[in-house]
């Protein structure tokens, strides 16, 4: 399981504040307890501002560069930012991201092969993100023929089947699952990777709904997700969903996690509770 | 999903202590917090002695009637307790367990077809709990060929796949789900049960690990679950996984027992973590 640190992201107004005032200590903080937590790539976005994103992107792959030793996630659709970053880099980044969409197939894949990049690919072009399983595998098969036909090999791209909110559509969840099984038979070389919270949108309690959604995620074959490494409540439950899908030989993973303190659990003893109850 | 609130049990120290003093505050207490937490069923378990777990029994399927309207699980091995239990129950009860040893065949099939109740099956026998999927088979063919030919219907019948430690076998939690969907095919009937916190045993941070394997019994297709209901995380999970299984119209399940406050979340903000340790 691939996971990509989240929080080096210039769209929240804490890291867009550091960001302004090159804040290095502050984002150095965020890359460095990011890669202590486990994360394997680091997503690293600097907002949307057009004047300003290739220059701010690369400040903060060298800031980040300079304090870890972990491989980024460069998180824009402005080809001027990222040829930035790319210039940059230390090791093989991921590209965050492409779709369908014709301005970005055309402009971000031949950067993507210059550099010998990895890339994440939305599944949506632009008529939007298509409906159910057979058309998000449509979309899917046309923008893997794009890639293969401008050189990039199917092990260098991560699909994402596009998560909307199980408010607006209940079959939501099972939509992102059946794709996911019915692409990876397709595309068995391809990694897959959903962006987690959109799942959750619209209802309370979320990260509920944002955890259990990663463990269905999990066994329906994803390899990767964007997260927050240091919620260790989602750490918990990614390293209890590989235990138990017998992908942690002798339980090694978990257990020294569980030493290393990346999670614990607040044993809640509702007998205790109920003591206090009818004892009260 | 049916729920059986698992609280009302003799081996506990403490539920032990409560049935030799006849404490009718505390049983009762812990019948009407599991009621409103919306448990479907009590168990009650009177625990093992042999002399007394008649009478115990008894009181308690008394006690708990007098106080809530909820039917009982009755949880023994002991025909003797269970026709004690079974004379008094005021609801189609549930008989937990049989299983393939004849003893409990022999014995405990007749009470259940002369007092017209459920029964739960555990796919053991004689030689012990089944190897793997197709050991987990074989067992429930024979457990079922002979409730069939009792007189006992396929849907009265839970069957429960036994879950071992996945410490001890890393793939038990993989065998278990196979064994469900398999056995679904079979018995389209009958209905399946796990208890949940086998699953764990020998590890650290286990409620983690019960609920993570709860999402995968779910979607595997268990019907039912002996759990504690005053648990909000293992009620949170519960609900929000059958929200995202397209089983919660409108989400309403959901958000009902959010608003009833049957489930909270603590909304662990990391961001402020981060703002604290870089800060501090």
């Amino acid at each position: 399981m691939i996971i990509i640190g989240e929080k080096i992201n210039g769209t929240r107004a804490r890291v867009a504040a550091a960001l302004a005032q090159r804040d290095v200590a502050y984002i150095q903080g965020l890359a460095k307890l990011q890669a202590e937590a486990g994360a394997d790539y680091l997503d690293v976005n600097a907002g949307s501002s057009p004047d300003k994103e290739p220059e701010d992107l690369a400040w903060l792959v060298e800031t980040v560069q300079a304090s870890v030793n972990v491989p980024l996630c460069l998180d824009s659709s402005n080809p001027v930012a990222l040829e930035q970053g790319l210039e940059r880099v230390k090791q093989t980044p991921i590209i965050n991201s492409i779709s369908g969409e014709d301005n970005r197939l055309k402009n971000i894949i031949p950067l993507a092969k210059r550099h010998d990049c990895k890339v994440i690919a939305l599944v949506l072009d632009e008529r939007g993100i298509p409906t159910g399983v057979e058309g998000r595998l449509i979309t899917a098969r046309r923008i893997m023929e794009h890639i293969r036909q401008n050189g990039l090999k199917d092990e260098d791209i991560f699909l994402d089947p596009l998560v909307l909110s199980v408010a607006t559509d209940n079959s939501s969840a099972l939509t992102v699952l059946d794709s996911v099984r019915t692409m990876r038979i397709e595309f068995p070389a391809v990694r897959f990777i959903i962006g987690l919270s959109n799942i959750s949108f619209g209802l309370p309690a979320r990260s509920f709904i944002n955890r259990v959604f990663l463990v269905m995620a999990l066994e329906a074959g994803i390899n990767a997700a964007i997260i927050d490494p240091l919620d260790q409540e989602i750490s918990g439950t990614m390293l209890a969903a590989e235990l138990l899908l017998n992908r942690d030989r002798f339980c090694q993973n978990y257990t020294r996690a569980y030493r290393a303190a990346r999670f614990r659990v607040q044993e809640f003893s509702s007998l205790d509770k109920v003591n206090n109850i009818i004892k009260g």
